[in-house]
């Protein structure tokens, strides 16, 4: 962890860029595997599953049968906690199905909007050593609210062929039975051109490692819709010295343990508050069986001493942090001037665990500063909003004249001859 | 025109196939402009204008007197043609600001999404033959209705070096005077990484050439946001044998006039109304300024006979397209079955010119089947939406169990501490 004491204004951005990824190998391997999919589709998947994940031929649907057994693998106190976190997911994603007005814009002429659930989707939930099944609860549920009609599941099975059973409970339970066996690169391909046994969708939504989130970006100069571009996970705390130093670095080191290139940064007008901070993380981080990984991450983190809290908001706008924790006294003001950021969580007792299972918000969100322009996924990640217009004779009467002088002012006679030969038709009639 | 009577359904998907677009020399000539601009900036930039499109050397940026005077050049019935559109656009995207309601979705945890505009984004103008300062009002009026702080506009000027005035007047008549005489890719690049005289953003919006849609797509991998994918405008008109062939034969060709890559598509259940249709296309064609365009657009168009109304929103669907004329007796039924389209006519009188100026909906719309996925643009386009969640002792004591089990299922101890932590603090409060 480094202490940054005091940094000048000039050198804030420098501070807040994220390392860089050499990509470039990258794009050659992930571009074979995607045409590999394209063109010998199901054969290609399984050459790659034996090649990079070791698993043997088989099936790449998973059956009911194997669904059925999943649900008799997980502990009822944990079947619980999964239907607490879905319901409030479900309470929370469901406010965002909102309906437009008709709107008169003048005499004659109804506009509107509707929105319109994306037909087929595919989801992408990671397995392997970490099965992220409330990834499936954060996607599948707005997927489901939208009315999406098809939904299938692409997730790595492991070596011996299955898939984590807590995914096929978590998928089943909200009504998600379309799952494959499939994993990287190869999945994003085989859900964007279909295979034989992958039906093809048209927006893809998902985590995953580097093969995937270059896969996700290959695609989409193809015209497959993705949810967002992907980088490591991070948090940025802003506290003060009425939060607790246990809390801090709690949270802090359950950011650290996602990835050895998680980023963390602590922001506070207090330097006492670091040293406490410090001292904790020492701590607490010997207790964590991911402890190599976060102490990695944690050579990356920063610990930043700024002059006043405004200051903290106003550095943390610039690093457009995916998870924002405002633990100070005052989180309200601070909060209103939250310009970038993904997910905040205000207070002593709102840590990022809480939202990444159960608050009700969603998890998956935009990291490496894209959360200057991007949203999280909601439920309108799964929906398109078709635009409508109505327009009455008297509606052409009163507009015509206005659409006929733009367009002729474009050069575009075409379009003024449609609305001209129907004011002609109304004078005529 | 090519005329299809009764087509297969299995052979719908061919039928729906837009022409493809060789880009792969585009890519690199495209790279490397992007790279000039990069490591040159505002020198690269005045190369590539001089290059082009024979623009002189000059300030890169419109001064505040060519604002001024673009003013003068204006006609006053012009002028007046352009407000009525501008209330249009802003009565139809008010009602798109929308707040969300505080959700308690469990006792004592609170959660909520605030919507905060993208702080910096940039509007590609086309100009050139066609100035279309209709886009000036697209793209300006919901990022002006959304809040975005900086708002610039790149736009090629004439080889006068002068940008039309119609473009200048319809930016100033909404608030715009960021202005920059920059077209093609180099504008995209200028916009994406910034340059000595033109800001940098995080969003790109706007049509253009090949060259511009490709920069915008490479842009968009190095992590700015870019409104949608690009291609060819399209039409697909249903119409029975209500509708009047006069009107649909001059929707036809106000697509046709717009690029001789244009797609047009007309769907019927009345075989007089094609050869009606044909004729009509035939006599106004000859009147068009742009003739030799729409001719050679006609080439690619179709005439589609189908057995019912039903199947012709069906194959509607199938092709997506961004813009659909429902012109029969019964719109309503037809356009509750729409489930893929950008934006969506209904009646004899709504025109798509209608839409493409003043009805008040927007114009940047997908095109290419990507309305299967994507929305036109609107005010959300220039927001992003945060998450908040305010989790109280009450709210942890409830929640945290849940949280706990599912961390733990999940393998990751470091999310379940920062929960167990104060779940401890709370007992021995």
């Amino acid at each position: 962890m480094k202490t940054i004491l005091y940094p000048e204004k000039e050198s804030w951005d420098t501070l807040c860029k994220r390392p860089g990824i050499d990509k470039t190998d990258l794009e050659e391997v992930v571009r074979a595997i995607i045409n590999s999919v394209k063109s010998e589709m199901d054969n290609a998947i399984h050459c790659f599953s034996e090649k990079f994940d070791g698993v043997p031929p088989g099936n790449l649907k998973v059956s009911s049968t194997e669904i059925l057994e999943s649900t008799r693998q997980i502990p009822e106190e944990l079947k619980t906690a999964i239907n607490i976190a879905k319901t409030n997911i479900e309470k929370f994603h469901s406010a965002q199905l909102l309906t437009e007005p008709v709107i008169e814009t003048s005499k004659g002429v109804k506009c509107w909007r509707k929105s319109v659930a994306i037909e087929k989707v595919g989801l992408y939930i990671p397995g392997g050593s970490a099965p992220l099944f409330s990834t499936v609860l954060m996607l599948g549920i707005p997927a489901k609210l939208a009315g999406c009609k098809e939904i299938i599941i692409c997730t790595p099975p492991g070596k011996d062929g299955k898939v984590c059973p807590l995914i096929l409970y978590t998928a089943q339970l909200i009504g998600l039975t379309n799952i494959f066996k499939i994993g990287g690169a190869q999945a994003i391909a085989a859900m964007a051109y279909g295979t034989e046994s992958v039906p093809k969708v048209y927006k893809i939504f998902g985590p995953g490692n580097q093969y995937v989130t270059k896969a996700k970006e290959l695609v989409q100069q193809d015209g497959i819709s993705i949810d967002m571009p992907a980088g490591p996970s991070e948090v940025l705390i802003i506290a003060d010295r009425t939060a607790n130093p246990e809390f801090i670095a709690a949270d802090l080191l359950s950011q650290a343990e996602h990835g050895s290139d998680s980023q963390v940064i602590i922001l506070t007008d207090n330097q006492g508050l670091i040293e406490h901070v410090k001292t904790e993380v020492e701590k607490q981080v010997q207790l964590l069986p991911r402890k190599e990984i976060a102490l990695r991450a944690l050579e990356n983190s920063k610990l930043i001493l700024l002059t006043s809290l405004d200051d903290c908001v106003c550095f943390s706008n610039i690093y457009a942090p995916e998870h924002l924790i405002i633990n100070t006294s005052d989180t309200n003001t601070l909060a209103n001037k939250v310009i970038n950021a993904a997910s905040v969580f205000l207070g002593n007792f709102s840590c990022e665990s809480a939202g990444d299972y159960a608050t009700g918000t969603n998890h998956t969100l935009p990291t490496n500063g894209f959360a200057r322009s991007y949203s999280g996924v909601s439920v309108e990640s799964f929906l398109k909003k078709i635009s409508f217009q109505e327009v009455s004779g008297e509606g052409i009467k009163n507009l015509g004249p206005v659409i006929e002088l733009m367009a002729e002012a474009e050069f575009l006679y075409g379009h003024k001859n449609a609305v001209s030969i129907r004011l002609k038709s109304l004078q005529n009639g």
